[in-house]
């Protein structure tokens, strides 16, 4: 680095999730340097994650690494450590390894799972949001099926039953891929029982599944999933879970449910980043634990500081705070570039406005609910928009190319070409082992 | 299953690989009941594994599920599950949650890596031989290089040194494979160092690289590594290994060698299965606990149980044993559909004989050697034959496309598509934490 170089508006960003990564490609031309943290070394696809957990895709279809996508863009330099304490009065981050001054810094490390005060069920009921959380609930997934038909006809039943908890987006998407798994992928493939008997349960406290959508797009998400053999149940909570054992609270009246499989889709919260902000700020946070950021997406008093992404709560122009999906991450980033080139022209930057394109979510094999400014449609037609987003989006050629194939063998075939059981293999033996 | 069904002859096979995979397809006419037992639900095209480990290809394009493959033989059980125990008297085998009575057992569950006797460096330099290895030696590789971009040139420079012991095709392949992850794959993605000054030494005990092959193609191979910036270094042994640091020893002298990544492939031997088996029948074992079988692959007093694959020590034309290589494999378990249909009508089965089509390893882009039959030859010819073989032998289409289409555009482009760090981040934080 010359001397010109470090005497340049330094950028720190810390996630290269979708806001991240935009915010650093958005500074391309910027007069700054960048460095990109991440404790991973890739950008993850997340919308498609659920295709992984399902043996659908590879964990390297949906993932680019950060260095790849970045090579070209001489002025980010990519650091894979992780954030672990901040001085915002002597403006450094502290990593694992070094501690990086900065100008400004851009924080961008996203939400995990919410488990509304009930952190013991992390491990029962575990969510969906990395590449271990995917191959190790498909590897709870396949190994349902395998234990299924090793054992006897009173245990098959119990392991043969799977419950998604959350009737959002991703418990959508997930049950219909446990569902064609189960009544098409996998038919035939066993000798002791069919894999069609399977019974998938989704469990919705509101009153309809995808309650952020328009009534008739659900509708018709939950024909589409009865088509798939998902059992829909809308008002009911999960009031307790014991291994297998779910109690169900619907109406005052609570009953129980025995569940081989149970998979948490009902709830984000910021991550830990949040807490250490507010602390060494003095920064609101939501129920969420997400950060209140003023409309530039700066900290109250710390304009430096810029929280973007799932970690930060915007609100749109009906008061409701803004969903945490990838298209509103994505502006968000790319708004970052326009704050740091007015600030660093002497003008003061717009306050962030989110675009809406309409939303989505995918059922199945030609199945998917569209929203798109005043047009509502589902079925074929919402399915292909859908394909067409997603892999127009996904980063880097060969990934889209790769991804187009698997699925257009998948489409032919409802083949699904991962379904692999990896990873540590503790399972423990069965009580009575003089089975057949 | 009828009664009639279960008075048929019941072949219990061990192990999916390529021989347990092959003996259960030969018998697909035969008239007996097969139950496959697999501690894993895939087969593993091991060949292409270190493809895996060095993030050219996904776990799931060198596996596919053994349900999907036997789908349509109605005659076979496929069972996830492990061999804990043998009595050979009363022909029961004992799984982790079943016993399994048999009239023929065939045990082929290949090999585990041989440390000879320095079992202490298993942790220390990682063998190759699983999906999990694969996705571990992964994170390894490219875990050092972002390491290389936190940390001083001091460390840099150790960090920056693979070691590959053993010159045999597995070395030789990922000796070229880490090469050009280095000088091609990685190039202009750091900004602290340049990947291409990675040193990757080579170490072989015997005077030359592939001493297996005719010294022709040896020689062919050694100058296609160096063209890949690979050290060979031959005539040289690993005495002692430390966290490291390495003692080499050459003609008598010892020299210290320190490197931040150091990979086993010096040599394997058979897995626990084979004490097992000696324990129970009695039966010897060669050095590298490898079971003495009869020409017809059974064990001698107990024609009923069949060992083959890697397993098995079985003597060539030549009188040396035959390589534990995948056409070994693939022809001793078709020999089983042989051997079965005769004694079953009665009829001596003849003892197997391996007709090898020759041997073939690659190097890297368009560098290969090959030695068939009477032909020897290297570059760019030996490397089609290598690819066509390779990708022609996959199971299932799908793979075969998807590994295609990544090999056309890796080829174009040197870019690797798997390159992701994946499970447990368990990174020891530096000594001194206040870099820069």
């Amino acid at each position: 680095m010359t001397d010109a170089e470090k005497e340049r508006h330094h950028v720190v960003v810390v996630g290269g999730g979708f806001a991240g990564l935009n915010a650093v490609r958005a500074l391309r031309r910027a007069p700054v340097r960048v460095s990109l943290v991440d404790r991973r070394n890739f950008h993850l696809f997340q919308p498609l994650l659920y295709q992984v957990a399902t043996g659908g895709l590879s964990p390297a279809d949906i993932a680019a690494p950060l260095r790849s996508i970045l090579k070209r863009q001489q002025n980010v330099s990519v650091l894979q450590d992780e954030m672990l304490d901040l001085d915002p009065l002597a403006r450094t981050v502290a990593l694992r390894d070094a501690v990086l001054g900065y100008d400004t810094l851009v924080i961008a490390t996203g939400a995990s799972h919410h488990y509304f005060g009930n952190e013991s069920w992390t491990e029962l009921a575990p969510g969906l949001k990395t590449i271990e959380d995917a191959t190790s609930i498909r590897a709870r997934l396949l190994g349902a099926f395998e234990e299924a038909e090793r054992c006897d006809a009173a245990e098959r039943e119990e392991l043969m039953t799977f419950v998604l908890v959350g009737g959002g987006p991703t418990g959508v998407e997930l049950a219909g891929a446990i569902g064609e798994l189960a009544r098409h992928t996998l038919r035939g493939e066993f000798r002791r029982f069919d894999p069609r008997q399977a019974r998938i349960v989704l469990l919705e406290a509101a009153e309809r599944v995808l309650p952020s959508y328009p009534p008739r797009l659900s509708i018709a998400a939950e024909r589409s999933l009865r088509r798939l053999g998902v059992e829909v149940q809308t008002g009911v909570r999960l009031a307790a879970l014991d291994h297998r054992e779910l109690t169900l609270e619907r109406g005052g009246k609570t009953e129980q449910l025995r569940a081989g499989t149970v998979l948490w889709a009902a709830g984000v919260r910021a991550g830990p980043l949040a807490a250490l902000l507010a602390q060494k700020t003095g920064v609101e946070l939501d129920r969420q634990l997400r950060v209140r950021v003023a409309p530039d997406g700066s900290l109250p008093g710390h304009p430096e500081i810029l929280v973007i992404g799932d970690m930060a709560r915007v609100e749109g122009r009906d008061g409701r705070p803004l969903p945490g999906v990838a298209p509103v991450a994505i502006q968000q980033g790319r708004h970052v570039g326009r704050v740091l080139r007015d600030r660093l022209s002497g003008r003061l930057p717009p306050a962030f406005a989110y675009r809406s394109r309409g939303n989505l979510a995918v059922i199945g094999r030609a199945a998917a609910v569209a929203e798109l400014g005043p047009l509502r449609f589902s079925g074929y037609p919402a399915w292909f928009l859908w394909l067409f987003v997603h892999i127009m989006n996904l980063v880097g050629f060969e990934n889209r190319l790769l991804v187009f194939v698997q699925w257009a063998f998948d489409y032919f075939t409802r083949r699904r070409g991962a379904r692999l059981i990896t990873g540590e293999i503790t399972r423990p033996a069965r009580r009575d082992a003089s089975g057949g």
